[in-house]
């Protein structure tokens, strides 16, 4: 890692500590698509510190445009990947926040805002954990890059997936990836994820025939097909788990007639599923697997009922989510062994949970995603712990120092 | 019988045609609630003929205003009851009608019209024959009574159940009802109703834990919950039938979720049903066997997932149709010889096919329906054969004749 310029201290000593950094970030108000001042903010702490910011504006028709940032210091490898994403979710009840939600207040040891764990608070850490290492190594060999999207938590479409093919288009290759994603269940150092199940949904539409309930033998109701088929797809389980992943799990997530008329047999009802899949599948093996159960369910319910088979069609919804699985030992030790030595516990390798844009930057390269604890993500009231903003710049710092060094930089 | 007047033939000779009488009533625009000069006209076919005629406003807080008639001739026992409705459902697209709705032309041997077999021209085949029967018979014994809503079609709040409350309060009292609903399916001749199934109907909620789809351990899907209760409703088969009913039928009539995201595990799920039942359930006993199903299915639920029993509520839709058979064999047997004799053919007696007023008329006296041909009620183009109309007054005809001499009269 060589620097362009000699970093300006006075500011390196500001950004070294998490704690003023996240405040900054709180109080730029970036709900998705609003930038709201955070990528402005994050761009003046890294600047000083040699890093070369570029804002990289994402637009597609039919989405609102969004900005994301890629921040390199260093043009040597091996080269270390920070990701995430400033953007945060609606404050929803304001007036139930205890304090307001981007106004940043420390109250009983707790820092309470919009993103303090999702994930400002991982950003302004990992920014703290860099300035010091910097501190400490005058002249570091390799690259620390800072890839931050603006559009996590909304259709991310203008997001990370456009924001690393961007950068490689330009030439960037990563070796190691930290998503610095909110993965602790409870306290701080339980969890790395190392993985993500797949994500697939699709929709279903069963086909009756109308008419009145009097005269059931003259209409043909969707409903009782819409059963069968559900049915088939929720029952048996798909996989017991395997080694590394909990099992698939299928949720349906909606079932939808919409006849407001009681002596009326519908002519058509939908639902939406959503299923969650460990490595025992791709997306093409299960939805062949999909299609296997609804065609055997709709020939079952034929034979059961006397009926020609239950029409029914469906449409699989866009961008399912691959599955993946880290297998790069180096990374993981090195992660691991600073939570151990920073946090004194041994973290649960995890693969649970929802997707994550780790899903997309997989496929670039190795990466694990390590942060605050989750707990009141997404909620009034968002808050960290203080003390846990300064564990885990210390645990980013020894990670960025045992991963070079594991790495051979 | 005994007439309050000497009719007055000119106007006798007008009643006698069913087809003039059939023009005239569909010619008045009656759809639900509108009496569209129906009642007007048929008020004016019957006082000549000697009917006392009552028009009857009934009236409900939330439900349109509604004419009724009620007309009798005579004052002494034995006293038939005909019964009907003169209001129509709406004409749906009227640019698609081969002839305009309300104009009542003949074409081809078919008189087109809204409401010319449901039910104005079973109203117009009674007042013809009871014309005719009056032509034959100066001073006949008993009484005739014409029982006519102006809301069938619609919610029948305000028709048939307080026009029969409203004649029980002054005294009528009726020994047989003829209700004049079109029966036949194909021909003229086919099929008597002699009882009707029950009607019930139901709303199931399924309360749930709303959730990530990521995280279903977390939430309670409703949607798994809706599935076991509602097949629980549909299989077992309630009954095999009886030897007057089919079997009694469940239909799931709408299930919704509503919820627009497929990685969100929605907290409800609802859906209607309406069962058809026959003579081997009372409303009580069928509720009481599907609150069973629903307890069984709800903790097995809870067995096989582990989790607690299903959550649910129902609520039972007001005014339940109950089941009822007439086992009035004069009445049967007076219509059926008639058929028999006019048409030259044996009707089926059956009790197939949604409910009628029927439903309401069997708590006051003995009750059978015969009509027309119902393959056009409710379409576009509804229409009758102009010789039916002939045969159908014919039928009437010889059925009042037989009826009172079974009777006594
Ligand atoms: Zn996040
Ligand atoms: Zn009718």
């Amino acid at each position: 890692m060589s620097l362009p310029f000699p970093p300006d201290i006075s500011t390196l000593m500001t950004a070294t500590d998490p704690v003023a950094n996240l405040q900054t970030l709180i109080r730029c108000p970036s709900v998705t698509p609003a930038e709201g001042g955070a990528l402005a903010a994050l761009e003046a702490m890294l600047s000083p510190l040699g890093f070369k910011v570029d804002r990289v504006k994402a637009t597609e028709a039919g989405t609102p445009d969004i900005e994301n940032l890629y921040a390199r210091l260093g043009s040597d490898g091996p080269h270390l990947m920070f990701a995430g994403h400033t953007d945060v979710v609606p404050v929803g009840d304001e007036a139930a926040w205890t304090h307001p939600p981007f106004a940043a207040e420390i109250s009983g040891g707790e820092l309470f805002g919009r993103g303090a764990v999702d994930m400002k608070g991982g950003i302004a850490c990992f920014v703290a954990a860099v300035s010091r290492y910097l501190e400490r190594h005058a002249n570091p060999k390799g690259s620390v890059s800072l890839l931050i999207t603006g559009d996590e938590e909304g259709p991310a479409i203008n997001g990370t997936i456009k924001l690393l093919q961007w950068a490689a288009e330009r030439g960037e290759r990563w070796d190691a990836c930290l998503v610095g994603e909110p993965t602790n269940p409870d306290t701080l150092g339980d969890m790395i994820k190392v993985g993500r199940r797949g994500s697939l949904s699709g929709r279903l539409t069963v086909h009756g025939v109308q008419g009145h309930a009097a005269y059931p033998h003259l209409a043909d109701n969707p409903v009782r097909g819409m059963l069968q088929l559900t049915s088939a797809l929720m029952d048996p389980p798909f996989d017991n788990g395997t080694e590394d992943f909990q099992p698939s799990n299928l949720e349906v997530t909606t079932i939808d007639v919409g006849n407001p008329a009681t002596n009326v047999i519908p002519a058509k009802a939908t639902a939406s599923f959503n299923i969650r899949f460990n490595d025992t599948w791709t997306v093409d093996t299960l939805q062949a697997e999909i299609l296997r159960r609804l065609e055997a369910a709709a020939r079952n319910g034929a034979l059961r009922t006397g009926r020609e088979a239950v029409r029914y069609d469906i449409a699989w919804a866009d961008r399912p989510s691959h599955v993946f699985l880290t297998r790069n030992n180096a990374l993981i030790a090195s992660l691991s062994s600073a939570i151990e030595s920073v946090a004194g516990k041994t973290p649960k390798l995890s693969t649970t949970g929802g997707t994550s844009d780790a899903r997309f930057i997989k496929d670039y390269c190795a990466v694990v995603e390590f942060g605050l604890v989750g707990q009141t993500m997404h909620m009034v009231d968002e808050r960290v712990a203080v003390s846990d903003l300064e564990t885990l710049t210390r645990i980013y710092e020894t990670f960025i120092e045992r991963w070079f060094a594991n790495a051979g930089a």
